[in-house]
């Protein structure tokens, strides 16, 4: 038997013409044992399917535990959908996109590992409103009937991508403010993002961390590591060109600074610093003697580093760092 | 017959003591042509009345499809409010703002265009909550009752200001987080504002456009300019003082960068620079010869420009820029 | 009789298993009146006790006005709790951790004054949903269930401390985005909080204050200061260290800037200027000679200072700044 690489049942969220707006997947799976494979071969087509309750309940007899979550989804009597991925192959419709996200929140998959092509095209911009996904059509209409009948309806959002925390939430984590963290992004154990926090899609940490930054789209921020206050990383869709930025184990950005350089372990960027690929930088050795200027981009990778701006000269300089963060425990312990 | 301003039909939300907190205008009309403007004239008394589902009806059968939306309005019990504003005085009334507020973000009407003198004086501060908005002073009150009733009460803001969501989204666009854009900002087709994105009342961007930054009220931002994370630009009513701060079209204020002078086209501020009026710049030419030393105020609206910090001695300058920003299609792509 | 520290009657929320969530009292009392102190101790146990409609019906006819709110908690049949905290020990409960974050916003108590030791301990992490506190087992099936009949569950943060305004509003302030603001935060008169700034637990702002950015735990702004867009105050618990930061009165950070000292009065911090302890600083009088070489840690808690990066030279100077911020009065004022 070939590989499978993902599956999940979910619940579509429709409009009144059946556009699927969203599909939540309470229990997905990632290549799956050849046993459970096998089973979900038997019992679903490949590609998007709906299926009943029927079928679902067959299954998860015969799955076992893991699958026990989607007992619930059968209390219910709206149709369940059945994505089931054979390869990881460009994304070609909203269950699709919305199974390789959940991958990510569920910590099945790391960002830059599953093939995402497709994604902006295929999911559709929606209202997220307090009675759930709307298609950004209807809105207007659904606000005046809301408004008429004396209901409040509040609009949360208006994007293509939904806010994690309404589909899954993965142990140990806190986010202070779930509208900056998207379905998609991915959070270790031990993740805390503050309300400046921001994570996309597709990007993540591996915790612990404390997040107080912003991780673009792509970028990965190793264990350890901390993104102080409104730092930024720089994406591949906004300004960081080709390179991948990714963070090592026990860096720190300080507030306000940011990097468009990847950047190893025990890297510190002081707080109000911009590192970015073509800034020159000197270097010093540990004892503070002058070793060479590079750009910033040589230095990609590297560990060790400190970097600041010299308040006395206003030159960007690069230290050997050897000191590593000290996470604050108590601030990172979870219940 | 004189030219009539604006006018519109709205639903009002009072409080118990009969108090204006808030008024939606599902279809607001601008500078009406003469032949509509007649028969508001006719229909509906100057400035802000209450009116009846008989009038509106009428009105409505008359003036033709553009006025459709309002049929929903009538659905309902609740009294109706015209506002007809002949000209452009200052704001007398909550109704007034709204309904000003409601151009900006139809489109109908550019920042900086109105007059918009007695806003803050007008406009009630008012908590908006899941039960929609309520007086600041009933608050308290209303928060014990849901909660003995075991029913949540949330509170979203407490602010003059709603946000924009909640009463209209612009056809074409993308809100990550819609409590940073309030009702006021003008966003054209194409603008995607980020969970980072913020733009206030009278403000905005003309689109297509990445909002991951903020655009301070008077800030209006041209086509096809980006405003990378957390950047900044000072708006007339915190410390940009009288200068009117605009960017120009193919800009880009890099991430963690700022502004405090009005930019023309093709500009690029880098990354974590921030130029305000009194910066010393050091002006280059494109063959990176000193041309002279100048404040950044004198180089207020110009195109073609680079600000960089020099990495290896601190400087700010400006050197000649011809690389326009090239937008990522695929993100600014709406469905 | 002994000082009663301090006194709250208040509701807890709690999942199916007993499990205290929250706990919100609308009427706490700090070091009460001697006569008051004693009917406390009359009527309530010390330490956390559920107490019945009959004990506080009587405590509330004998206590006057200041308790009448709590008479609305009795219209329900729920179980109530009363908080009575002779002294001001570390925190051993979740309702004692809640009645100390309703001190502080309540504006009983100023940051740092209390004992909070504890604190993070005993919170637990919550998910905070448009269906109340709930928690973070519970979710993965309450929002099955939700979604299986068809009603929205919107997780709007998980957390261990939840928003300020679900809890308490103090008179006269204004918040953009309540998620940026926890209980726990201190707000004075006029303090206005736009969509970029953040208030966490144990801080604040005296007021009147116009908060663009974040003010860190630990970190009080004086009163007539402002903190510009995105700007930074590092906090004890990130990066801080040990010093506590404070900000003094008529004191400006400008946008995106920041600072790891305490500020006296009348000092501003330029737009995108990070002073950290160990800056390099030049200090020039006010006709601009040079007065000295210091670190920015010696500056610490002066008045009347000016910061900001010569953009000739990168060199960060402090210079002599009489000029005091003049608030927006327009900005500041409340109805």
């Amino acid at each position: 038997m070939t590989d499978l690489y993902a599956f999940g049942i979910g619940l579509a969220g429709t409009d009144a013409a059946g556009n699927v707006l969203d599909c939540f997947f309470p229990a997905p799976l990632k290549t799956p044992a050849p046993e459970l494979a096998d089973l979900i071969r038997e019992c679903f087509g490949v590609g998007v399917t709906t299926t009943n309750a029927e079928t679902v309940t067959r299954f998860i007899d015969r799955c076992g535990s893991a699958q026990a979550p989607l007992a619930a989804l059968l209390e219910g009597d709206r149709p369940l959908t059945s994505v089931r991925l054979d390869s990881d192959g460009p994304i070609a419709s909203v269950p699709e996109a919305y199974l390789k996200l959940h991958l990510l929140s569920h910590r099945l998959a790391l960002p830059n590992t599953q093939n995402l092509d497709g994604i902006f095209a295929h999911l559709p911009n929606v209202a997220w409103t307090s009675d759930g996904p709307l298609a950004v059509n209807d809105l207007p209409t659904a606000r005046i009937r809301a408004r008429v009948s004396g209901r409040p309806l509040e609009v949360f959002a208006v994007d293509k991508f939904p806010k994690m925390t309404n589909y899954v939430v993965p142990p140990g984590v806190r986010i202070a403010d779930a509208s900056r963290v998207r379905l998609g992004a991915y959070l270790g154990e031990g993740t805390t993002v503050m309300p400046e926090g921001q994570i996309n899609f597709n990007a993540g940490a591996i915790g612990p961390s404390m997040v107080e930054g912003r991780i673009s789209q792509g970028v990965v921020v190793g264990a350890h590591s901390d993104l102080g206050g409104g730092c930024s990383t720089m994406g591949t869709l906004s300004g960081g060109g080709e390179i991948v930025i990714s963070i090592g184990e026990h860096c720190l950005i300080g507030a306000n600074g940011g990097t468009g350089i990847p950047l190893g372990d025990r890297c510190t960027i002081a707080a109000g610093v911009y590192i970015t690929a073509g800034t020159p930088v000197l270097v010093l050795d540990e004892n503070g003697n002058e070793i060479g200027r590079v750009r910033a981009r040589e230095l990609a990778g590297a560990s060790d580093l400190l970097f600041i701006q010299n308040g006395t000269n206003g030159r960007i300089e690069c230290r050997t760092n050897r000191k590593a963060i000290a996470l604050n425990e108590q601030l990172h312990a979870h219940n």
